[in-house]
């Protein structure tokens, strides 16, 4: 990925006085690396969990047990619960969280590149389903790319209506 | 990076029914990814924090405000609370926790390539002072590297010892 929709994304946030967190769970981290892979990324990027055990989605981001036991953990439910839960555990504006399953091997039955992506912020959150091609490393890019893309139109759509 | 000692890490804590966590600041979240890039990671990766914000180290982690007044950030101290503050948060045998300043800027007065590396474990905990060169990626990278490094040694001594 270049560099530009990241770069896009931290000026997006600086011009709102906005910050971002993340938390998450199959990009294993990566969503992380990416944001903070730009200088100066401290103005806007605030921190983050990778919540890779079941059991530090619940511990960390505060992802109700009854949710996973219903749901499972790669679910809409489980991403918008983490997504909620690392907005009010860093107080930051915005949150973004991945579950899924990255591969080889199936997860809660489901197959390889099953991905969802949620984002909360002051306007409420969404969830994006995804199914995705490749390998380990192409499902956990492209989800980071999907999460960069989402905030950013939530960003420009939000500067557009409150702007 | 080769994969190599990442994968041997893996295979060591797992000869031990053991698991380790990240406690990442200037890594912002490569540790993680590094950790997590090889299939079946979850069966001895956790999960960690990247807390990029000083606040974030503080609720997250538990390093405690007096601490980050006396030393700063970027210091052996909070390297070690950091550690050993994830440690406790995960429930997991190890933690790794980086914090320094990958630059261009100075941070705390001190120079880029400034960096301190922390395993926290069962015989207790130990801090590596670094001074690196090179860029930012540069920076970050080499102290991913020490990390993975540092608890492959401790490993391979323990089993020495213990085993």
């Amino acid at each position: 990925m270049t560099p530009d929709p990241v770069a896009d994304v931290h000026r997006l946030l600086a011009e709102r006085g906005a910050t971002v967190a993340t938390a998450e769970s199959l990009t294993g981290g990566r969503l992380a690396a990416l944001l903070t892979g730009v200088p100066g990324a401290s103005a806007t990027y605030v921190g983050g969990a990778v919540t890779y055990a079941t059991a530090l989605k619940v511990s960390m981001l505060g992802v109700p047990e009854t949710l996973v036991a219903e749901h499972g953990v790669v679910s809409a439910e489980c991403a918008r619960a983490m997504a909620e839960g690392m907005r009010r555990v860093a107080g930051a504006t915005y949150a973004l969280a991945t579950t899924g399953v990255a591969g080889p091997d199936l997860q809660e039955g489901k197959p390889a590149g099953t991905v969802y992506v949620a984002l909360a912020g002051p306007a409420g959150s969404e969830v994006l389903e995804l199914e995705l091609t490749g390998d380990r490393w192409a499902v956990q890019d492209a989800t980071c790319l999907r999460c960069v893309e989402l905030l950013r139109s939530v960003l420009v759509r939000e500067e557009t209506t409150l702007g």
